[in-house]
């Protein structure tokens, strides 16, 4: 299997602890493929048309994206049911979580995006400040239930969000806002697949 | 069953497209919930921190975002298997799909948002149109595939995706450039599920 990969995007990162987790990452082969917002791989379009990382092409030459299609697929190479719930509420509320980490994700990066412009709109980062001050508490009010359940989906993209905010947003100063939260991610960030694809800033 | 909901959000548009087609529809009471990337709306975000709709509140307080997930309850509500298959290649296949026309209408949001900016940027618009010029000829390619699929998620995206094309951004022209998916998705626009929620230009 071949990924297009990038070693700060928190949604390729998704798919590579996915992969240790399930004891596949052998088996992907990583190609490196820079994308931004305003600068489009262009050699990635005839694989996604969306020109967006991660991209998995399979050795049949199936090509599966997003991260969430692609990490489903590896659970399911990997006998199904292990990093996603395969059925029923803890299937659904382990979705429900992934959609919290992973929508706090895409906002970050569209936060990002946004005040690196010349002419940021002062509405957009006030909305993007205001809903993170909402999901910073949903996620610490949250971490016992995300913490209790096996380690899958949402805990791994809750961890590489806290791991992104480090990383892009130092400012927000998460940590202290979110104790608990800080705690856990601390404690996952040293397993074998996190440390594994921690962020470097080369 | 409390759905945040608002007549013109397509995301918003597949749950209630997916309800009707599962029977589900009356089982629903939607909450009309307007929400803008600059207009967050305060009271949802106690519900959903991510400030997003659709978001769906059971009986039981249980909240679920976003439109995949909801999607998924819905199915599982009636059954399961019945829009996503419940496993396999066809499921992963099926997903893929939803992900290429999902992903597609947040291009196309962000469009909007960035044309109507006083100070867009170039690159970006150039970004977005360089990826729309290469989704719409993935998807002429697909349609077949998708067609041929029983009515389902993708079915549902890909068909919002292009009424929505035809709201916000008919100088594209895209049923001139994709022949064979306008005509499907002309004839799946007739099924009552589509038709109920028709985009009210109001």
């Amino acid at each position: 299997m071949k990924l297009h990969w990038s070693p700060r995007s928190p949604f390729v990162r998704k798919v590579m602890v996915a992969a240790h987790e399930l004891g596949l990452a052998e088996r992907i082969a990583t190609v490196r493929t820079v994308v931004a917002m305003q600068k489009p791989a262009r050699e990635l379009l005839p694989e996604n048309a969306l020109g967006k990382i991660p991209t998995l092409v399979l050795d049949d030459g199936t090509i599966l994206y997003d991260s969430l299609v692609i990490i489903e697929y590896l659970d399911s190479l990997a006998g199904g049911g292990r990093l996603i719930p395969a059925a029923g509420l803890a299937r659904i509320a382990e979705l429900r979580r992934h959609a919290l980490a992973d929508g706090f994700l895409d906002l970050l990066i569209l936060w990002r995006n946004e005040r690196d412009r010349a002419h940021p709109l002062p509405a957009l980062l006030d909305a993007f400040a205001l809903k993170t001050d909402a999901v910073l508490p949903a996620l610490e009010a949250e971490i016992g239930a995300i913490a209790e359940a096996p380690a899958g989906l949402a805990q791994i993209t809750t961890a590489i969000a806290g791991a992104y905010m480090d990383f892009r947003f130092p400012d927000l100063g998460w940590r202290a806002r979110c104790p608990r939260l800080s705690a856990w991610q601390q404690a996952f960030a040293e397993r074998p697949s996190m440390r594994a694809t921690a962020i470097v800033d080369a």
